[in-house]
């Protein structure tokens, strides 16, 4: 499988932390998000990924894979164990919950594009703008996690929902944002920084990281 | 169960074409989203629903779920018939990658929360940026469905894809998108409007429906 990926981009993350659960061997083809203009903007990117995002899994096949959830959920299928989308039918609700909370409630709107749309087309300060709608989503899901007491964000497993938190702590403090309001979620990130998987999937220790 | 919902919201709708397919009968609670400020912002809600969103199925024991695409997974699971998530591991990621352009990559960035900061804190034309948006996503689910030539947009049968499409286009047109740019859309749209569940789903048949 060929992964696209950038270091810094928090779908891709996501999708890193799974592979390496799914004990999953990959190639990692790099995709310069902001290098001459952004390489997501190349023609043989959008022809696999016409949103101009990454991630992108391309299987042996050919077969191509958008949207981070989308592509841990295809691994899942392929590769049950260790289970990341929850058991029960009200424990895979709750992951999925507060999955959506970052991947459709909070990342869209302080991606690259829409900070590149807010700042190039409106002149707005894109910091202010995104520290605004990353405090709306991660309060929320602090106010869902928080009342059940896990050891993580769903249960007391790993699982999709906090693939998805880890990122998104990264990106509240690229912008700034009050991390003291978020307790319960900085004590599970104390507790996923922890894991071989995590660890391995970090921006930091990525090939194309510039640090 | 009861369902918490507005007739005019995108999400709402994708969850009560969900709820008709599994046949489930469910109490319709309307969340006035902009009567007196939005009831979305009562204490009331917000205790279910922290994103201050609909909709929020709450179950028969209390249990409270949130996010469309994991209500319609959670139905999915108790109701595994008709299916509405894919039969094989490829077609799940197909149907989860169609949604999620839809779910992550488009309705976020023109929901009723965004749409009211742009306007309200930085005095920009909301439907122009709803457009913006909107056109972006549509045209990447255009392209990522066309060459699949299915009946609907993951494969021949409804998908969850299909139940975020049909809410999206109606959206496209109250921004007034130009609508030709996504004819294999629109062919999906016209077969789905002819479908029972889709029909009675349709925001003009809810009992707050403002017409």
């Amino acid at each position: 499988m060929k992964l696209y990926s950038y270091w810094r981009s928090s779908c891709s993350w996501r999708v890193r932390i799974a592979l390496a659960y799914k004990k999953q061997t990959y190639e990692y083809r790099a995709v310069h998000l902001v290098q001459d203009g952004g390489h997501q903007h190349k023609i043989e990117h959008i022809q696999k990924n016409p949103m101009r995002q990454v991630p992108s899994l391309v299987l042996d096949d050919g077969t191509v894979l958008n949207q981070s959830l989308a592509i841990i959920q295809f691994l899942e299928s392929i590769v049950p164990s260790p289970n990341l989308l929850g058991t029960t039918s009200k424990e895979q609700a709750r992951v999925w919950e507060l999955s959506e909370i970052i991947n459709a409630g909070t990342q869209p709107l302080q991606n690259l594009s829409v900070l590149q749309h807010v700042q190039r087309e409106h002149d707005l300060d894109k910091i202010n703008w995104g520290r605004h709608f990353i405090t709306i989503g991660l309060d929320a899901l602090e106010a869902r996690t928080k009342p059940f007491s896990y050891k993580f964000c769903a249960r007391d497993e790993v699982s999709l929902a906090d693939l998805c938190l880890i990122p998104q702590l990264y990106n509240a403090r690229r912008f700034s944002c009050d991390m003291e309001r978020w307790p319960t979620l900085l004590e599970i990130e104390s507790r996923c920084e922890q894991i071989p998987e995590f660890i391995q999937a970090h921006p930091s220790q990525q090939p194309d990281a510039v640090l």
